[in-house]
């Protein structure tokens, strides 16, 4: 295998250190691998494959040669060079929110939507962690019984918001364990021993009310799947966990599914690990999706206040399945 | 005023010490208090009013003299002792599960029902932590719009699982920053940096896949509002906070409400308080509302996956509306 020339943009990055491990660690095939950072990472060096590699500042020039480029250097950053890293002739794998709704790029969870990636254009998106989560398990009951509504509710761990947002619920824990005080600067609020009904930290919210968290989950989820008659509605909170996105989601369906026959079609999928034994206290937790690739579901039950639907709790490892590991698998697939 | 005399029983955990200061700050008319506990407080005292009371031993013999008894001492002791309490001559107001199901025993929440409470046979209920402050939110908007169906998911505080738990969250999450382990003995799971989708924790599950706590919501629900035909289902999920439940509630009525009709509605409601602008990043917050009597509701919007229902989120101090105040202010309407 004669390997390709990847490049990692925003690799000092919480995602992108994850990228580096994950490219490592499915053993993609790398010819070389080129880490791109702004200019405040200059000088820096990250292990790959156990070698000190120097991070490059990124710019126009940085995508000669390369093959596939996995971007995580936030929204501004993909709207400057993803085009220009596309120009160049490589393919973007982009998990920033900037080209996702754009109809000429296809976004893309390998287990949901493995075709879609043949149309794109030199860029591919990778979709809002909470999304993806949430559609690998919900295409297969689409695919049994058409899903026709979703109420979900989130409880997303602090990492999404980076290392930065990491070190805050560090700091702050340890403060108010010994009684300091620790007035928050990433998030809007106290983040340690409280939840916080607001992603992202900042710019937060739409016309309509929603946060543009909860309408990334509402609007991505119908063009992953390819949907649009999929109606959802998301209320996305913060929560005070390292890492592991937990999910609570209500599925509604037009074929009656029962609880046995969603376990079934859930145990077949994908990416998809069912954990759902109550009488061992067995079901998905976000201490233990940590560093896994695959999606856990469990408490499946059929609600009790509708004809036809599910209730369920969906967790998986936000920087890996939610970003890292679904851009490397996209890249796997090119 | 003459005053009553009161008994709380189960007065030295977290629940009872909440019922003395709630007497205490609302001047309850006390004539007298007794302290009831088990035989493990056995010479404990706690303070009400600056003066060191002793701790008495529960027993039927107790209630002699009562008028009124305050109980939050499990559900076991409740159902031993509120019958003698009750042949006593006394109104037992019980926190626990025991009795809230009982037909001949009204469940109250002094905003949403107090007219049941003329049907006491010696026993009222205090209903669930989770229930009592989701109904205080859905009764102006049944009034309104008739609540057709409820999709909660919850973020419950440790505080509701007693001060043993409190114990847990706070020497695990010292370990866990220190790098020491810290094996859960309480609850079924790590609880510092995690969250557990299981209350209570032990014997929580019943046959339909629900939790005991999942079915109070929806069965305590109907009984409050007075309404079967009320559809609820939920999920509840202990998050590492210590006092202050939030709730992700979505509304489905018969009318079609909007946002501003039902925050009108809310900013109208007894015991409601509307935090709700979300440009300057105020919703409520499970810090904030701990200590308060009131419960907070923000985040209030149309749900953009059904032509008449509404999101919203709904947060209380646990202990005080979820339990003590609630039990209190049913004591007052006595």
């Amino acid at each position: 295998m004669s390997g390709k020339v990847v490049a990692v943009a925003g690799a000092t990055g919480v995602v992108g250190r994850e990228m580096l491990r994950v490219l490592e660690d499915r053993n993609f095939p790398v010819k070389s691998i080129k880490l791109l950072a702004s200019e405040r990472s200059r000088g820096k060096t990250l292990k790959y494959r156990g070698e000190d590699l120097p991070v490059e500042v990124l710019s126009d020039d940085s995508f000669n040669g390369v093959d596939i480029a996995l971007f995580s250097a936030g929204g501004g950053t993909s709207k400057r060079f993803a085009p220009s890293a596309a120009k160049a002739g490589c393919v973007v794998v982009d998990n920033s929110s900037a080209w996702r709704m754009d109809p000429g790029v296809p976004l893309v969870v390998p287990e949901v939507n493995p075709g879609d990636i043949q149309k794109h254009k030199g860029i591919i998106a990778n979709p809002n962690c909470s999304t993806i989560q949430m559609v690998v398990v919900l295409k297969p009951l689409h695919d049994a019984a058409r899903i026709k509504r979703v109420v979900v509710a989130t409880y997303q761990a602090v990492s999404g918001a980076g290392s930065a947002a990491l070190g805050e619920l560090a700091g702050q824990t340890k403060a108010l364990v010994e009684g300091r005080p620790y007035p928050p600067k990433i998030f809007p609020h106290q983040i340690a021993f409280n939840v916080i009904p607001q992603i992202p930290q900042s710019d937060a919210f739409t016309a309509n009310g929603y946060t543009s968290e909860e309408m990334k989950m509402i609007n991505e989820t119908k063009k992953i799947m390819g949907d649009d008659s999929i109606m959802v509605t998301a209320t996305t909170v913060r929560v005070p966990v390292h890492t592991g996105h937990s999910e609570s989601v209500n599925v509604e369906t037009e074929k009656k599914l029962t609880a046995g026959q969603a376990r079934e079609l859930l145990r077949k999928a994908p990416g998809v690990i069912v954990q759902d034994d109550p009488a061992a206290q067995l079901y998905p937790l976000a201490v233990n999706a940590a560093g896994q690739y695959d999606t856990f579901v469990g408490r499946i039950r059929e609600d009790v206040s509708h004809p036809s639907a599910l209730e369920m709790w969906v967790v998986a490892d936000n920087l890996l399945k939610g970003a890292a590991s679904n851009a490397v698998q996209i890249a796997e697939l090119l």
